[in-house]
């Protein structure tokens, strides 16, 4: 397909209707699709059909015993598609790429270790159209079968940047004209008193953890979500789509 | 304790630190805790067994064996907890709650089925400060140990009430002069142009199926969120966390 790299890498799966949809549609080679035989051919799955046939790709018929087999994923749902490595983004490719946006908006995550965060994140990020997601290359949590299965396939179409130094990459971004929040209970501003209309990026820090201090050094200001109840803690995921959907308000004014 | 009632219904369970934690801190009655011997006594476990010498709860030594076997999520964390069931309000004690408040915020869930998606969003409606949280009696997804897992515990200190029938709940609560706007895709405002100061309940509707016909009549308005990416859709319990730190961010405004 034109515009479609190669890759000499081992390929990597996807695994259920939506991941496999949205490989399809994204830029990610796909190579083969396993379909369970028993499979509903309604919804997604019809789709991923329709797009398998335009770009050419086999469509192998699997037992769902050989469908879970194959799965890294609990739920596979009865579809598998062997894809090309996920390519991320590196420091230069980053800010060549937020030069080019108008008003940039960047999420930066500092040790999100957990999958399902990590791909519910991704999917709040494409959603609420951010122009970047960058990620430390220590972090465990790279893009895994079960991180695209958390993000609903919008990993496909997110762009990731992952940097060896989040410090060094938060440096650079504000060197390039963007104001740096830090987000953490006990922050000195409730997030909507921050003006997000301007280039922004936004640091969550890791469960439990938080963020680093040299992370927190970088911050031009430490954001906090005034709580009101009694366990007054948000998951990470929750937080960022608070803060990003703050921020598409304040923009749509 | 003073101020507990009595049950006889047999006993419910909760598992995981948070859980057993905050099961300690709210109205339920604790009959015992089983903690793995090999558990680290610290953070939330150290705060568990100061809080049971305080109410009097034994405390029962298990192996993580026994505890794994007894355990209804994936994860009790070496701790489990017998607890008295879960007390919903009904129809009549929600009304009165409502009438108490001074600017009501309710929310309202047609049929959210999964535990994972109906934890998320007590703990973010405990967060937020609501009212209260009601869903509909024939809803699958009650107050189960998952749910209580995925709320972090929050479930215990949130107002819950199940009715009968949601629409005519609705309508009683809008007798009492709440505003009712229920959430979906493609709804007439955009969230953030609802006035949400004033007392008001949004309705959520379940996963992949959104808002029941009977339930959509009974809105004052549908508000939808815009939303900029290319999977454009967003889990429930995200959605809620967005529209409830709305109505904070407003009120607080």
């Amino acid at each position: 397909m034109p515009g479609r790299k190669k890759h000499s890498g081992s390929p990597d799966q996807v695994e259920g209707r939506n991941p496999v949809l949205e490989a399809l549609r994204g830029p990610r080679e796909v190579f083969e699709i396993y379909l369970a035989s028993a499979a509903d051919r309604s919804g997604e799955i019809h789709e991923i059909l329709r797009l398998a046939v335009i770009e050419s790709v086999p469509v192998k018929d699997a037992s769902r015993q050989r469908i879970d087999a194959m799965a890294r994923t609990s739920a596979p749902q009865g579809v598998i598609a062997k894809v090309s490595p996920y390519e991320y983004l590196d420091l230069a490719e980053l800010l060549q790429r937020i030069s080019a946006a108008e008003s940039p908006l960047v999420l930066a995550l500092d040790g999100v270790e957990d999958p399902q965060n990590l791909g519910a994140l991704l999917r709040v990020a494409d959603t609420a159209g951010v122009d970047a997601v960058v990620i430390p290359g220590r972090s465990s949590a790279g893009v895994t079968p079960v991180v695209a299965k958390a993000s609903a396939g919008a990993v496909e179409h997110v762009t990731l940047a992952q940097v060896s130094s989040l410090p060094a990459a938060l440096e650079r971004l504000k060197s390039q004209g963007l104001q740096v929040a830090g987000a953490e209970a006990g922050g000195d501003l409730p997030y909507y008193d921050l003006d997000m209309t301007v280039p922004f990026a936004v640091v969550l820090g890791g469960e439990g953890k938080g963020l680093g201090r040299l992370v927190r050094e970088k911050c031009d200001v430490m954001v906090s979500l005034p709580m009101r109840g009694h366990v007054s803690s948000l998951n990470v995921a929750t937080t960022g789509a608070v803060l990003l959907f703050e921020a598409l308000r304040q923009r749509a004014k």
